[in-house]
């Protein structure tokens, strides 16, 4: 099943960090990173600062190795077989709203990188206890107002709520279908707004490869999808602000953001361009529309030099991440109804097996209340 | 997941009747359907009965209602809201290969019903402590043999071993794409082979409403699908030969069946024929295939007069079927990787909740080594 609310743990900031959940991956990184040296040596390190202050430090190895671990643990995501090569970006110390901001468009343009995306994490400031950290509001850095005007919705209908926030914080949206919204950084008690500079943010816009009308319906979708409400816990600390990137899979723009009855809604208007026979469900209009509208999307993304996977292509690898993770004597978490992508899921080797949903740690949460 | 075997239990034929779930059956049917009487009455004759026999012998109203409700708590099944409808044939005297045989053929006449297909159950005697009835060892009455020859594969390559079998007994396959295989009937410690008569099978060649040429490449297909396989239990009474059948959602043949390369693998032929540019997954090809597989396998199917259901009109019924079952206060029981279609997964309402995946009874299980 789909919804995220399915694992959600209630936040846990204000209470001190769990000895077992520390001890635990410290013996983990030592276990997989031989070169970190002797582990008791740092777990008597570990405990007495835990001691202390209730929390502890991860060094900068820690960190990166619980970063990646955590995608590693990922059940939902099916682009893991690359999950030593995330950029971890430490940027622990910084916990203002302005700074925060500056860092997720530093973020952004190192993460885009001209189209050849790069997976990359920037880290802030985790909970401590009493104190609690910084938190990013929007689900992702980049996402498009949704505007209701007289119950017509312009925009994207699933950030309807973000974009009432941002208004009230008196933000002024153009109307437009694809305005990206401001940042919404939760710090101490308030929230604070800020813009992302246009030039931060690379944008695709959709064409077709046989038919040039397509371009008139002035779609467009953005470059990086980079989660930003997830918090990362590593070893009992939770760094609740910890946006992340991959670069996308065709099918979550092409079958899922522009296709959703419930988000852009794009199968009728396409299927009327394509003289699609819509009269009965039978003549199966909207598979084939929804097949043209993922050929589009990945034609675009190829087109502007856009790093973008297929469905296949990713299920293939996947595949190869599970035997790879199988030949390192680990289990893989996977929720099968995520692995499976939207589109033609049985023609993809991963709708035919099975899988172990475990829930195991470093791992990103989404937080109730975060 | 999509592999049967993990709901499976092991067969428990020979042990007598567990009162509990007797008990439990009668008073979930006196209280669904309150002209049966009074319960305790009824559970004293089935508690003496238990007592003697080590089993009990269900009404023709029990039988009846439990057939049915066993399709209501089949959580793979997206087929349900018709579930008060189906026809019940109780054939539990029946015990030998050739009467058995007698009645599958009478059960595909009956639910084949030129083509206006009924949802059918055909009940033979249930096992007895110490006494293992009769089990259909085909997982569908109808079924296409497959051969393996010099490293090739023709027909249905799911079956090659049900071929096999048949074969070891003596069935001489005509070696083609679509035999249909004879029923393997155990009874006893032995197996029996019955062949079905041509004129019992009605199936649909499948040809294509824009090209002409889909008809040359020889494909077809049975209306009726009956499962055979799987055990009817109710209220602790296994019956292991209970052939059931509905009408096909089209995603079964067009998106499986003919499509896995497990199975009839016949995009790369048809792609071929449509002129697709097959040189890079990117392409989408196989996914514009499978629609137009699919469109195929529907028009077939209308064309021919047979009762077939598309997965978006399905998924729509489901979800009534869902509100009608909370309206009455019941738990439905789904499985959301096998509710949601193989084609065009979140295009349909169903992909995008989330379900109650217990086991209630009475069900139909796979039993291992049935
Ligand atoms: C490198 C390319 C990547 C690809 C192609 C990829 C692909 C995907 C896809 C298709 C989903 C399902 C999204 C949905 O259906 O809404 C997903 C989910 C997810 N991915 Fe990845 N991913 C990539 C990189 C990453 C990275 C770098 C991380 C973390 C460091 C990550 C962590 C996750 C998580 C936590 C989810 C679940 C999100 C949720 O619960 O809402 N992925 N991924
Ligand atoms: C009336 C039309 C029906 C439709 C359209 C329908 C549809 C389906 C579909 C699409 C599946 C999944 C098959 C697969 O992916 O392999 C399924 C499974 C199932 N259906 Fe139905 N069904 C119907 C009638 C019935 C009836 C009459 C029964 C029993 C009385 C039934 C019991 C089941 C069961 C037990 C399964 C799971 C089979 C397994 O575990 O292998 N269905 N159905």
């Amino acid at each position: 099943m789909r919804t995220w609310w399915k694992r959600t743990d209630e936040a846990r900031s204000g209470e001190g960090v769990d000895w077992r959940e520390a001890e635990e991956f410290v013996r983990l990184h030592h276990a997989e990173v031989p070169s970190a040296g002797p582990v008791e040596a740092r777990l008597r390190e570990v405990a007495a600062e835990i001691e202390q202050t209730g929390t502890y430090t991860h060094t900068l190895d820690e960190l990166t190795f619980g970063a990646r671990v955590a995608w590693r643990n990922s059940g939902r995501c099916i682009g893991r077989l690359y999950w030593q090569s995330l950029r971890v970006r430490d940027r622990r110390e910084v916990d203002t709203a302005d700074a925060i901001a500056d860092e997720c468009v530093a973020h952004l343009r190192e993460a885009t990188n001209g189209g050849r995306i790069r997976p990359t994490i920037t880290v802030f400031a985790p909970d401590r206890p009493g104190q609690r950290a910084a938190r990013i509001r929007n689900d992702q850095l980049v996402r498009y107002a949704g505007y209701e005007r007289d119950g017509e919705i312009v925009g994207d209908p699933s950030h309807l709520g973000l974009t009432r926030e941002a208004a009230a914080l008196g933000w002024e949206g153009r109307g437009g279908r694809f305005d990206v919204l401001p940042l919404l950084i939760e710090v101490k008690d308030h929230v604070e707004m800020r813009e992302l500079p246009a030039d931060a943010i690379l944008e695709v816009p959709i064409s077709h490869p046989h038919y040039p009308w397509f371009g008139e319906l002035g779609l467009r979708w953005h470059a990086v999808p980079a989660i930003s409400n997830m918090c990362l816990e590593i070893g009992g600390v939770c760094y609740p602000a910890a946006p992340f990137n991959g670069w996308y899979m065709g099918t979550e723009i092409g079958a899922r953001n522009l296709a959703d009855t419930g988000r852009y809604d794009q199968l009728p208007v396409i299927a009327r361009r394509l003289g699609m026979d819509t009269s009965s469900d039978r003549t199966l209009w909207r598979d084939h529309t929804l097949v043209e509208l993922n050929v589009a999307v990945l034609h675009s993304f190829a087109e502007a030099g856009v790093t973008m996977t297929d469905h296949h292509t990713e299920a293939k690898r996947f595949m190869t991440h599970l035997e790879k993770e199988e030949r390192s004597g680990r289990v893989c978490p996977a929720d099968w109804s995520w692995i499976v992508p939207p589109l033609s899921g049985a023609l993809t080797p991963v709708f035919h097996r099975y899988y172990d949903d475990v829930a195991l740690r470093p791992s990103f949460t989404h937080h109730r209340g975060l």
